[in-house]
């Protein structure tokens, strides 16, 4: 298949038929006429705006999620714009079909609304990056911004969505940390094309900066501070945001999710294919077979995931794999990989170990002899020998990984997600052994099918 | 039992009769008398003098190796002395009972007289540091500053001695590390008695330099030279030569073998006791119990130790057993530690590893994804992923230790004493099983009590 027509292919599928884009049309002119009048009856001075994907139609065909903001006058106070804001969205919501609260830097309200998820979110009406004063403040400004610079190329930012979907590198979210939608589009209307962002991968690397509007030269300072701020915390890009100078729009972008699309890239110009927009579902296998052919071992941790968000559960959960794999290797224990989710109301923390047990003595390095602490070092323990200067003693050490996880748990050993501290310590400890609805999940660990380029 | 007692009851033991005082005269009169009357006949210029302990009284009782040095003129030139004095030592020793050809730094007579072994050695006739050109050249220098010094202490250089040698830290030869008799004579001589010499087993740490002949106010020059450089070798004590400034007599003293004797001293001042002067034998226990016990494993290598006198021998095999550690930690064991020795013609390694059974994979880490090299792993490993800018791979290795070795030292990968290499690479095997005659030896090395401070 040519590169062509695997786009052809792949656009058919992504891009909203014409059908779609009417109900989609209707829909927001509905929402739109429904916020007005809301925010005439209770008298308000608020304008309804909608930004995302539907609002720069770079949605991908049955991606249909609303976001309609309202925009509060900059001088309303915080409190009030959260009081009102809130109040606003429950007002309009109940003439939806259903809604919830939802959290973010604020409550907003979640509706429901013909099988379309609409988002209603109160936010101040800025024209400037000076201006903003909530996270959610620049969005309008993005919506226009991305409305104004594309140029017809809708379609390529739906491909190239798309593609960083389909090789598991597409969302900001601190728990997947790939390319936003917005850092999408700024990059295919910097190069021009979906192709064109493929074959730029190690270019914009190199180049590190990019800086669609010109801000180091109409705000070097401010600009450059960014800069300097985002190259210290070694940020794989830096995009200075078109429509605020202070921030990196790929800040949440880590190495990995680079290297991802670095390498697909690479691969899809070689050998165009739409596996990957679409990629199959990797052939499960069995977990067993791998552990035996590795000779390691897998520790799962299995616990109430305490009704936790994704945003908060699964930082916590990686927070906490991290916290074992350290603890472990401190004791001795080499860990060769871990993973976590959480399937039901159960979260989980798989960790692949060298070994399921350890010698039961350990040396202990102790002070040089000839000092204080020495001589008190000396007296303290049974077996103790010189190498050098040092003093070493033996140890009686907990051989078996579960006592040694138990041990490092009541001693609070381990740094743990701060919300799953208890339910970690009540946890179901496993040991080369997952209940049926995790095998496959243990096999594409193990296997690194889940974390491996090469899928 | 008191200090004064023990060292009474010691004194009894080590204290020469004056039946063993009447035989060492008459023995050494009797070798003088042959020696002078024997370079007469060869009509040579040579000095015969007695050096070492019996010429010092300071020998222990039964303990009677005469050392008879020749002491050729200044002139003589090497290779002459070399010849001459070989020959010379060989016609007296004809008058002798028996001997044999010993290798230092030139080769030696080893006689045999009345049951006594009598090293007749050639030198250079030296009376100052300044004409030193051999190594054994000092030693007449050392027996003539020793007898000026010593002043009727002689007892207190045996006591001292014989603890030494109790607590295992007397001799300074390569393979052990310890006080040589020279430097426990200066020690008695400096600090005035046995037990001061104890005493002052913190202090003359602290102090660090010993310099019984004021040389840094002679030849301050000189001997901060040697000061420096000793420094900088990290010795535990600096003690300048009597007759020599450019000499630390510590200089082989090792950090271990000077903490045996620190720990020591503090535990006789403490508890006196004979025991330190003559230790009973470690109970000998089970080594697979120790085994067992620690939950380790212990591989030997056994092989011919190929005729090598123990100058040679020893610090091959430490070199060796040192090499493997270094080659098993690489490939992911821990080694507890290692041993080493020789029964009757083979030598033995052993060591003490974490586990006989490694994981059959390995995580290999790459080089950073986006350069050239990187691009390179990405395509020669077949499971490879991403951990910060960082590639990793996965790659098979032996599982069991014995694989891994032989692996090893089929490439070359250890570190050996270079005339072990051949013997080594033919050695047999084993883990966690000893032949009978190394089963003392497993137990003493895994129970810590060879190289352990507390016996």
């Amino acid at each position: 298949m040519t590169i062509e027509a695997v786009i052809a292919e792949v656009l058919r599928q992504i891009r909203p038929t014409e059908e779609e884009r009417t109900f989609v049309k209707r829909l927001m002119g509905e929402l739109k006429e429904l916020a007005v009048e809301t925010v005439e009856e209770l008298g308000l001075d608020v304008k309804p705006h909608f930004v995302g994907s539907l609002a720069k139609d770079t949605y991908l065909a049955g991606d249909h999620d609303v976001d309609l903001f309202l925009a509060f006058p900059l001088e309303t106070p915080l409190q009030e714009l959260r009081e009102k804001g809130l109040e606003l969205g429950k007002v309009i919501a109940r003439k939806l079909d259903s809604y919830e609260i939802a959290y973010a830097e604020h409550p907003y309200v979640r509706a429901s609304y013909k099988g379309v998820s609409v988002d209603i979110v109160p936010c101040y009406d800025v024209n400037s990056w000076r201006d903003v004063r909530t996270a959610v403040d620049r969005s309008i400004l993005h919506t226009r911004w991305v409305n104004e610079n594309i140029k017809g190329k809708n379609d390529e930012v739906r491909l190239l969505k798309r593609f960083l979907k389909g090789i598991n590198a597409y969302g900001s979210e601190i728990y997947v940390r790939g390319f936003s939608g917005y850092l999408a589009e700024i990059l295919v209307i910097k190069y021009g094309s979906f192709l064109d962002v493929l074959k730029k991968a190690d270019f914009m690397l190199r180049q590190k900066i990019i800086d669609p509007k010109n801000w180091l030269r109409r705000e070097p300072e401010i600009a450059m501070r960014t800069v300097k701020r985002e190259v210290e915390l070694d940020r794989p890009l830096i995009v200075l945001d078109p429509v605020d100078p202070r921030r990196n729009v790929a800040a949440n972008l880590s190495w990995e999710r680079y290297g991802v699309f670095y390498f697909n890239a690479i691969k899809f110009l070689k050998e165009p294919s739409t596996k990957f927009f679409f990629p199959e579902k990797s052939r499960a296998g069995n977990y067993l077979d791998e552990l035996r052919r590795k000779g390691t071992h897998l520790v799962t941790l299995i616990f109430g995931k305490q009704d936790l968000v994704d945003d908060l559960l699964l930082p916590q959960l990686e927070r906490s794999a991290r916290g074992f794999e350290k603890a472990l290797e401190r004791e001795g224990f080499r860990v060769f990989g871990w993973d976590y989710g959480y399937s039901g109301d159960k979260a989980f923390i798989m960790l692949e170990v060298d070994r399921a047990e350890r010698p039961s003595v350990r040396i202990h390095p102790g002070p040089e002899f000839f000092t204080e602490r020495g001589r008190d070092f000396y007296r303290k323990n049974e077996r103790v020998w010189l190498r050098g200067k040092r003093l070493y003693a033996e140890k009686s050490v907990k051989e078996n990984i579960l006592d040694v996880i138990s041990e490092l748990l009541e001693k609070n050993q381990v740094s743990l997600g701060k919300n799953l501290r208890e339910a970690v310590k009540d946890a179901d400890f496993l040991v080369d052994y997952v209940p049926g609805d995790l095998e496959g999940e243990a096999y594409l660990f193990l296997s690194r099918k889940k974390e491996g380029l090469k899928g």
